[in-house]
């Protein structure tokens, strides 16, 4: 059961190795600063990666590809993985704590944003580099993970989304074209390349821009300035921003239907009309609510953070906790939305929102009709209550890990506000919280090492939903 | 469909005529200033009980008591009821605007215990009775409506609490036994007694002991002093009200069974000791927690008001608020847990987290070995999807109900704390939220008219355990 997971472990281990590698040359031509970390990064990782693949060639190559191998894999990439990624953040000339060095690395590679670093605008070049890497990757890495194995592994609901040419047997996953995973690469490229070009065209720096359109297609928000996109105090970037984060946050699937003879597969999908709804009708409430308080285009404002906040990348151009009562209480609520499943937003996501409607009026209807027969559907997908219960664990668990991690944190000493939004912003994997300390203004740099750990646990466990990470806790699993 | 329902709603409000008027002559003989106002309430709740009886007579005598009727009845009893006994408030020379009536009687009648009344050690005291004689009566209407109704209606996974001479047909309500009624009337009376014994041997006047026997039985909370029971500052009421309000948050049947031939009724509950165990636990590690940072007894003190808040109580005797950050989120926290079910209070209940566990403990299972047989049960019942799917969309919809109201209550002008915590506090029918307005030391009465109708049907939503209200929305129910 463990060959191929670290074979493939293993591999990914010698990519990184090769991605550090040309960071040193860069970094070396470039800065001349962090080099020497990113070419000790680079060994450290191949030799790991190099060990894992010639141990388990050999033994990997005749074993199944099961669902507890898939499990296995999920987990050991989303550990092993960010522990060597946080190699050139704790050998470079910043002076990081391990601790801090694995959280700047777990926050990228999840897409969370949240950041324990100040003084970015100062910052050796490869190094932020590196951390809007870290996002591009982490975001390519989490549609590939949406659209082929958590279908497979069916976590919450997610098996909705099973690809139509799968025939849902395990055996499947072998069967699955490398051009699928070649296609969404290209159009991950694409759209990169798109929003840089914008950016670009919008007054940033070629640098800038490059940074910002990989963390802005992966939902993730790292920054190269402290002001975040405060800095650039442009409605023209502004609007970039916005159209390429709910870019990122759209299903990745019906991009390529869109270009493979299916020109409506937008308007069919079951998420992307509704989430485009939702967020013009909250950014256009936003906006009636912020211009009443007075201030200049309030609805690329309001637009700016909703976009940000609901497709959990958490970029932020100013402190939207000054906008009035009602707003803290939104953006908190916003938190937990999350974009459409197969794209690389975190959170609840809009699919699991519909469904619990479907299934909460399904369920009220048989509590004063028991005998009516109901057939409930989801985007032409028939729905049974195996999905129901899928779904509704995954929503009920959700909240348990939020509450679970909300006490923790507030047990390590952080207020109660901070603690209740580090959590949600954690497990959301959106970036900025609440309050003075870990608001759009702030950071994480002042919270201690016990809630740091907590944060990046909250994190792991958002981005994997849950499930991928607690199956392993089951004794039943390893036998 | 509406007959039945409008003819029992018509002989409860003349019960509660006959109370009213019972109150007006107390008030005259012992404080004559408010009899007038109770005499009034009488005669419009008597005169309207009288129409409702006379109107649905014979209309009602032919009619099935069937599934919707079971509804309508539940919705109407728990909004016309506090309509006409909110009117001894209106009526009486506090000067009530109908907003506050109507809320305290609500808070009352639903055991929330929230109040927008000040100044109440110097009231006329038949008007603090009426309070406490909500509470109270508020109380054994919803275990009668735990035991009896729910299970029913099966709301909630209530249906798991069916009682076993039931055969889980429409028709079975009609022979559900008087007996039973009273049998569960005369336990609530005895229990009350017993309180009040032990309230005025801890040093309570009778009228203080009486009161405060009837909101701590029905976890309501309501209290004769504005400094709730820190006016006593005596352990022996503190520990008088922890076991008593612990006893009104067991479940009900246990204690029939237990005086029926079944002693060990209580070791046999699947509730009774996990909830207990729970107590005890989170008691002693707050102790432990509070006596770092010093203060006298301080078990007693966590015990107080951890089972306070989880009975859903609300009563307190200091603000809690001041024994360290950790202590706010707990308490957060533990406003959503709730006593058993088939008890008098509120919240999500013991049993739905149970579920919840093995429920998810059972998805994780068949996540990675999908041909595993698992056989759940809970307390030797049988659990099959349908029940799951109850559970989980009854917690899901609780969250959701929770959020909505906090957004919406910050709509209105509160802080992100206040909002979130009156939101949390209504729906779990517990009393305190948290920050200095509404807090453990503080009440309602600053909070604005929207506000308070927003945390009214929060109320009503909660103790009606959401579903009982929801399907009402369903236009299918009226067809």
């Amino acid at each position: 059961m463990l060959g191929r997971p670290f074979l493939a472990l293993g591999l990914l281990l010698c990519g990184l190795s090769f991605v550090e590698f040309l960071f040193a040359a860069a970094d070396a031509t470039v800065s001349d600063e962090n080099w020497q970390g990113f070419l000790l990064a680079a060994v450290i990782s191949g030799l790991l990666g190099g060990g894992c693949v010639g141990a388990f060639w050999t033994a990997a190559s005749d074993k199944r590809f099961d669902l507890r191998s898939g499990f296995v894999l999920t987990a050991l990439c989303w550990t092993v993985i960010p522990l060597m990624a946080s190699l050139p953040f704790l050998f470079s000339n910043l002076g990081m704590s391990f601790t801090d060095a694995v959280f700047e690395t777990i926050s990228g590679i999840t897409t969370t944003g949240s950041t324990v670093l100040t003084g970015l605008d100062h910052l050796d070049p490869m190094l932020l580099l590196w951390r809007s890497a870290l996002q591009w990757i982490g975001g390519v890495g989490i549609i590939l993970m949406a659209i082929i194995m958590m279908p497979f592994l069916r976590i919450g609901g997610m098996q909705l989304f099973q690809l139509e040419s799968s025939t849902r047997t395990e055996a499947s996953l072998h069967a699955r074209p490398l051009a699928l995973i070649n296609s969404i690469a290209a159009l991950y490229l694409t759209l990169t390349l798109l929003c840089t070009a914008a950016y670009a065209l919008a007054g940033m720096s070629t640098f800038d821009a490059i940074n910002h359109a990989m963390t802005t297609l992966s939902t993730g928000g790292y920054s190269t300035h402290d002001a975040s996109l405060g800095f650039f105090n442009s409605t023209a970037v502004s609007w970039a921003a916005i159209i390429f984060m709910t870019a990122g946050a759209l299903p990745f699937m019906a991009y390529l239907k869109s270009f493979s003879g299916e020109p409506r597969a937008f308007l069919r999908d079951p998420q992307a009309i509704p989430f485009l709804a939702f967020l013009l009708a909250v950014s256009a409430a936003g906006a009636l609510l912020l211009s009443d308080e007075g201030g200049g285009d309030a609805f690329t404002r309001v637009a700016l953070h909703v976009v940000s906040i609901v497709t959990t990348t958490g970029f932020a151009s100013e402190d939207y906790q000054y906008w009035g009562a009602g707003f803290i209480g939104l953006f908190f609520a916003l938190t937990f939305i999350g974009g459409c499943a197969g794209s690389t937003s975190g959170a609840i996501k809009i699919y699991r929102f519909q469904l619990l409607g479907i299934y909460a009026a399904a369920h009220l209807r048989r509590l004063h009709s028991p005998s009516i027969v109901q057939a409930t559907s989801y985007g032409g997908m028939k729905l049974d209550r195996e999905i129901g219960l899928s779904v509704l664990a995954f929503l009920s668990l959700f909240v348990g890990a939020f509450s679970v991690g909300g006490f923790a944190l507030s047990l390590t000493g952080l207020d109660f506000v901070t603690a209740m939004s580090a959590s949600a912003t954690a497990l959301c994997n959106v970036g900025p919280g609440l309050g003075e300390i870990i608001g759009p203004a702030g950071n994480f740099a002042s919270v201690s090492d016990m809630a740091k750990w907590i944060l990046l646990g909250l994190m792991l466990l958002g981005r994997l939903e849950l499930f991928a990470l607690l199956v392993l806790l089951d004794p039943y699993f390893w036998r």
